[in-house]
């Protein structure tokens, strides 16, 4: 089969790789039927987190399921399934408990990599979940984001505590951050502040329910944050960047008891206690738990109440993957689908 | 009137004050009836917090009130008070989300000393709570805890989310940790892990409930409490130190999605943003809005349904306030009583 590997910074080929096969009784093999480039990937495309040797890429995914091993009960060749970036039991402790990227058996997609025409899937029963039948052409999109965007942008939502009667600003226009707005509108959020100086981003933010955009970064951003909540701050603040300046943005605009939630992957970000201890805010965040809410997000999108495939901007064939690549890292597209 | 004055590290006397008169129209002056060191006392004391020249200390406090500003409609002369560390006029929005220690209005009790005969309280209408009659002298003790440290391990153990089925374990063995250790067991936790090496405290903190008692410290620590919860970590886990060493034991003891509730005053702490990322943990904490809790914990004190004066193992004159400091300094003592 045909997948994308990243040879070195910034050199991504997509070339001829294994075909994926059962490894384990529990693993199946899809068709993938639409993939992506996230945000994250570009960390080691920009060389910002270290490649070691040709890397196939990739973690978000929707396809067809191929075949099954012997212990997978639950998922049936032939189903239209979405799983998360993490492969999860769904039964552990942790898992029950809502955090399945933590799964005590938890699999890292991303080093499967499903940028791709197939893909082995560890822990089938427990990763996967069907749609309702094959779904229409025109809801691929939307039920690929909530492979991870939509997922964590949702996660950061929750984690942040947005709902009716809340200010949410959201730091970070990407597609997790435009989704997080989007996840704070449905969760009923009175206001949203979206945080964004690239016009196309911030219609987006609007088209997800943003009320307000604010267009500085750092304590300029902060002071603006503020200037909009009476002085006192967002009741919530997603945070969907992951850097120290982002953090630090995100932190600084929550009032007192108000809630943070972090998804951006943090690069080098170090918290100074002494702030973080007379901020009295809640943090919460990390990789997202994306299975928890796939059988809600999925319901949302087939029911067509939510459409979070607009984030995909750019729509390639899975060997123009490079260009896909590209386009995020000069920020020309949002995000890129890949058709293998 | 006498209080007690920080000259330098290690130079606490008690000497001649002003006495306090009513300054804002929303002031009372109180007759202290008991008051006491802090931990947080101890940090100006050893000289790891900058003292600026001669300062009055004390922010713990209980008392009768002599005189009333005249916006004071709710707190009258005569009656029995407990007040937090910090005023809070407990009507600002941030007030009634339950964070009256950042209130918009907040005045840091521990500028004006309350290690003193007598004290101004600002805001009193908002920051006081009258117990229902005079207390029995046997609750003193009780009611003054709960002024910081109980309300402070109360707080703790509300943010690590304590309750029922939860195991919590307790990073700290000092007056906060130890009610931390209580308060979980009021709430309901399962399991109560202390962690301390000093048999005193180990004992007070099986009278508040504990049922598992770890010796070690730092990633040793951390190594026993997943040994005593499958490989987990605990659901919650409370920190009352404030140092970089406990801050890690707390969060790296805590499972992927569980809480931590820390309260220790932060000093030179930097929590490196990628770990925190990957844990999973919620962490929320900062100084206590003890008024939040103030109410609810005077019933319980005054129906006898829990004794956290027993915190205190050492009663002074205030005259001996220097002794009580040296006392606690040297761990001889877990909480110096002050009795005017």
């Amino acid at each position: 089969m045909r997948g994308a590997v990243l040879h070195a910074p910034g050199d991504i080929r997509v070339e001829e790789r294994d075909d994926p096969t059962i490894i384990n009784p529990t693993d199946a093999v899809i068709r993938v039927a639409a993939t992506c480039v996230c945000g994250s990937d570009l960390w080691p495309y920009r060389g910002v987190e270290d490649v070691d040797g040709p890397a196939p890429m990739g973690h978000e995914y929707v396809g067809i399921v191929e075949e099954v091993g012997h212990d997978v009960h639950l998922v049936k060749p032939g189903q239209f399934v979405v799983g998360s970036f993490f492969a999860s039991d769904n039964t552990c402790e942790i898992c029950r408990a809502g955090y399945q990227s933590r799964c005590v058996h938890a699999e890292l997609m991303g080093a499967i990599g499903t940028q791709s025409e197939y893909a082995r899937i560890p822990l089938a029963d427990g990763t996967l979940v069907a749609t309702p039948g094959r779904p229409a052409d025109d809801l691929v999109p939307s039920l690929l984001a909530a492979s991870d965007v939509l997922g964590t942008g949702w996660f950061a939502a929750v984690a942040a505590e947005a709902g009716p009667g809340k200010t949410v600003a959201v730091v970070g226009d990407g597609a997790v951050g435009l989704l997080g707005v989007l996840a704070a509108r449905r969760l009923g959020a009175e206001r949203i502040i979206a945080v964004s100086r690239h016009e196309p981003r911030q219609q987006l933010a609007r088209e997800f329910g943003a009320t307000d955009i604010v267009t500085e970064r750092g304590d300029d951003g902060v002071a603006r944050i503020k200037d909009l909540t009476g002085g006192l701050g967002a009741h919530s603040v997603i945070e969907a960047v992951g850097t120290q300046e982002s953090m630090m943005q995100a932190n600084r605009s929550t009032r007192p008891g108000g809630h943070v939630g972090y998804v951006g992957v943090s690069h080098d970000v170090q918290l100074p206690g002494p702030e973080l201890f007379f901020s009295g805010v809640h943090l919460h965040g990390g990789p997202a738990p994306v299975r928890r809410f796939l059988p809600q997000l999925i319901d949302l999108i087939c029911r067509r109440d939510i459409d979070p495939g607009k984030v995909f901007d750019l729509t390639l064939p899975l060997g123009q993957a490079a260009e896909g690549y590209r386009a995020m890292d000069q920020r020309r597209a949002i995000k890129t689908l890949l058709q293998p």
